[in-house]
């Protein structure tokens, strides 16, 4: 196959659990395209070394590479403008950018601090070290610091989501009718945090719950045949 | 003229400072629509309870009556399609009511807990009791213990501000290339605050704040040249 994409792996080949990769998956898996999935671990830098840097997702797409999530994206909006549009118009783009700002910023920095240490625990042996000590630099603790009371500190991370509990109040999905690319880049965060993790998220009740089971369940199941822990219903 | 909208006005009836109103005046100003700004306090219920509800925006357009900021730009955007779009596409209104739900939430949340007491010191006598005893039924404290420690607390709003500069970094403005919808729910609270209040909401250097001057400018100066205070640059 032509189109390919380089997808984070746990010690567990099978495991991809990077919100990133998951946000590319997604919107491949909307645009209707066949992909080979290259499974990819943190330091192997010289398999992407032909994108011209360090990172994965890295699409391949014929004689195009495209890495970053949002420039996947929006190369795949460009490039199929025939299959269903991730954003629904020139405004749907412009604003999904501050969706994801605040995945960037809100939700995966409050993820972090809840899951690290599970996403320590299934990474394959060689990634370990580099991960430690770019994470510990990072957040200039030990690893085992950066998680610790999480049972409290959810409660300040439950608040944190309180935008998305007013849009899925009024609408089944933060791209409106239908699932899009908004809704991919908040749903990767939390099937990232899935991949890798045990801990319970949401409250019983939390409406952002309903929202993601349907997106577990789009495209056949693809976010929900993947590797990781039940959730909460 | 057959277009009114009612405008929260402070003692000094020319001070108008509600954030939900500004969405509302911006809109129209985006639309190219005439209106006549009928001012209004909170305390005047009877004049606006031909709208079914007692809050501002209240738009009355020929036959039509619409309240609520959000339920008024979608009534414009679709009253009047040959205007410029304050969505550009579905995409765009659908995604656009993260940003309001984020405005709503986080953004007006974090103002209010700096400014409420500048509120209060514009309001005109008549709204001050029920001001007072709404707001310090929210807060559950009095209204003189809300603000107390912003000189310090104003860290934590700025840094509740980061998914904007991240968008700000890659485009001039939330909704692109140029300002639509997005913008102005985000500006409108920060014209709020300033038509009530001297206290520095940026840091100097803030790139939030030169989309802000931009905002400040459109419209012939629309929002510049409203009563309030002048901000830093």
């Amino acid at each position: 196959m032509r189109r390919k994409l380089y997808d984070l792996a746990g010690a567990d080949p099978e495991r991809r659990f990077s919100p990133y990769c998951w946000r590319a998956k997604l919107a491949l898996a909307h645009k209707g395209l066949e992909v080979e999935m290259i499974p990819w671990r943190f330091t192997e830098k010289d398999a992407i070394a032909f994108s011209g840097q360090g990172r994965v997702p890295v699409l391949v797409d014929g004689g195009r590479v495209v890495s970053d999530s949002w420039a996947i994206a929006n190369y795949l909006e460009d490039a199929y403008p025939d299959r269903p549009s991730l954003f629904e118009g020139e405004g749907g783009r412009a604003v999904t950018r501050f969706v994801n700002g605040w995945a960037d910023t809100v939700l995966n920095g409050g993820l972090i601090r809840l899951v690290l240490g599970d996403v320590y625990a299934h990474l394959h042996e060689k990634d370990r070290g580099y991960f430690r000590q770019s994470r510990e630099q990072r957040f200039a603790m030990p690893l085992e610091a950066v998680c610790a009371g999480r049972d409290e500190r959810v409660a300040t991370f439950r608040q944190s989501l309180e935008p998305l509990r007013v849009v899925l109040a009024a609408q089944p999905y933060l791209s409106g009718a239908a699932p899009a690319y908004a809704d991919y880049i908040v749903f990767g965060s939390f099937q990232w945090a899935r991949c890798i993790s045990p801990f319970v998220l949401l409250a019983d009740g939390d409406p952002i719950a309903a929202w993601r089971e349907r997106l577990l369940d789009a495209f056949g199941g693809l976010a929900r045949n993947a590797i990781g822990y039940p959730v909460a219903a």
